[in-house]
């Protein structure tokens, strides 16, 4: 059995917890929370923890899976818990991958664990798409695609607007971006070409509803570069909205191996919990994570480093025989 | 640079080697080839020379791409190329894998080299979404479509009926199936139910065709289980349709993290050229086994058990800064 702990109770952390009962080569010894542990109920009866009480458990988990966010929670920790753990997170702030990277690989091997960053499904599952396929084709472009789903960047940009009560954002792939990917015709497309972005925003009594729609549309890297709609709705729709935690996404590689040739390779994903599928991922990564320490690797890894073989409970003879 | 030698100059290898001449981390140190080498003339002007000639060439090439048939050609030479080789194949008899394998890894092992088996898009980039589909959702169902393209294999048996001429046949994904499998409702399907089979047949003077058709319709395991379309066309026609070698396929993983929650994961290739795809995911596994066995590696692998990184010619560094 693989022995599991899990730090953080949050949507991402629940589903975690579901992930990890589901598989049964894996026991949790404990979800690690900052709350007070009394106050946490989770979704299974796994033992909870203070956050404190972590060191006393090392040597009795084979793997932690993070569930901290990757703005402050993931770079101010992992680092520390590396040092008596082996880890797996979902740190996916892009541009501070390598830098992120450096600086666990080089804990990690000082302190023989082994780190798995930028888990789940982008980066993840697309970042394996994107590279596979860029490499199966090397003549072509490379397309991703996102949601329909919930950004929380931009849902966290529109309420912190004066007179703006509560909101949220969608990032909505364009139909005809998609269309004219799939025709194999190479489009050239930003950002903003790909996707728009629907708002759905509950504003406080005598706010200037003109004013915050134009705030939204023109806010420079967020909203200005893209078809905005600005939906106003009352508090309890963005209540409602906010429960569901659906996502997905599109990879494409577009490509030829000659003039007369093409080819087109697509991933994609619907999600109808984000943090559920999330959660799934990561706990597969915590099993590579724990064979492949077991075999003595150290250091950072991502998903270009882990063979798929390991995330799997099959043994190697009957992935070959079954799903070769 | 990593020297390639390319074994076997059919459809295959000459989507091999169009694919090593694109690579600018590669150079092909030969096409061997069973036929005169004089009497051949490939896509790119490599050296080419007789197959009796590659013992010669030992320690001289990096990995050899091996383009034979699974039928014959591989199962009787590639333990005898590992010898001296490192090697890449496309071995694709599902059922015979493990055996291959097993044979494979101990001869491998013995000279210390190292073989890739069963790489190209079905097995190869199918097997690994199916596996790390199924890994990351484990409570689901798979379902693999193939089409629509042409099965050799259908096409031979029709060329074997008294009175056929000339024969090829499409397997084709149901339209009825595919949406079935998207909807999330997780149908079950045998593979009559998810393809259907075209022929295209010409006939010889004075052949019956009613006979023709009934023999197509009730063969067991090829037609019998299937809906089956059989045209009668010119031997012009079918011999044009031979021309054209487009196929792909669609993977899906439908399944559920918790009763609310659904989650739909699909990969899908179209293809204009099977065998200059399979060969541009031939030669990237190349580089792949290429440098594993730099780094020491030796016996029998499959896609399974490859990191993905090693099959770009990108640094780890620019992978994580670009691809992640």
């Amino acid at each position: 059995m693989i022995k599991v702990g899990i730090v953080g109770y949050g949507n991402l952390g629940r589903g975690v917890t579901l992930a990890v009962n589901y598989a049964k080569d894996m026991e949790c010894v404990g979800i690690f929370t900052r709350r007070n542990p009394e106050s946490l109920k989770p979704a299974v009866d796994f033992p909870v923890y203070s956050i404190d009480k972590l060191k006393d458990f090392k040597g009795q988990i084979d793997v932690l899976l993070l569930c901290g966010g990757s703005a402050t929670d993931l770079p101010s920790t992992t680092a520390e818990y590396l040092k008596d753990f082996n880890t797996v997170d979902s740190f996916d702030t892009h541009a501070k991958i390598p830098e992120y990277f450096n600086k666990l690989d080089k804990i990690a091997k000082e302190h023989g664990t082994l780190s798995a960053i930028s888990i789940g499904w982008d980066p993840g599952v697309f970042s394996i798409a994107r590279m596979l396929f860029g490499a199966v084709l090397p003549n072509g472009n490379d397309y991703t695609f996102w949601g329909k789903g919930v950004s929380q960047g931009h849902s966290d940009a529109i309420r912190r607007i004066d007179g703006v009560q509560n909101a949220i954002q969608y990032t909505i792939p364009k139909e005809e971006a998609l269309l004219a990917v799939r025709s194999g015709s190479n489009p050239k497309l930003a950002t903003g070409d790909k996707h728009l972005r629907e708002c759905f925003v509950a504003v406080k009594d005598g706010a200037d509803k003109a004013l915050i729609e134009k705030t939204i549309k023109e806010m420079p890297n967020y909203f200005a570069d893209y078809q905005t709609i600005v939906n106003f709705v009352t508090e309890e729709e963005v209540k409602e909205r906010q429960k569901k935690l659906s996502h997905g996404g599109f990879v494409f590689r577009s490509g030829s191996t000659t003039d007369e040739h093409a080819h087109l390779l697509e991933l994609s994903l619907k999600l109808d919990s984000n943090p559920e599928f999330t959660g799934s991922v990561l706990t597969a990564y915590g099993r590579a994570v724990a064979k492949m320490a077991k075999e003595g690797v150290t250091g950072c890894v991502t998903a270009f480093d882990i063979p798929i073989k390991y995330l799997s409970p099959l043994s190697n003879e009957d992935l070959r025989a079954h799903l070769l």
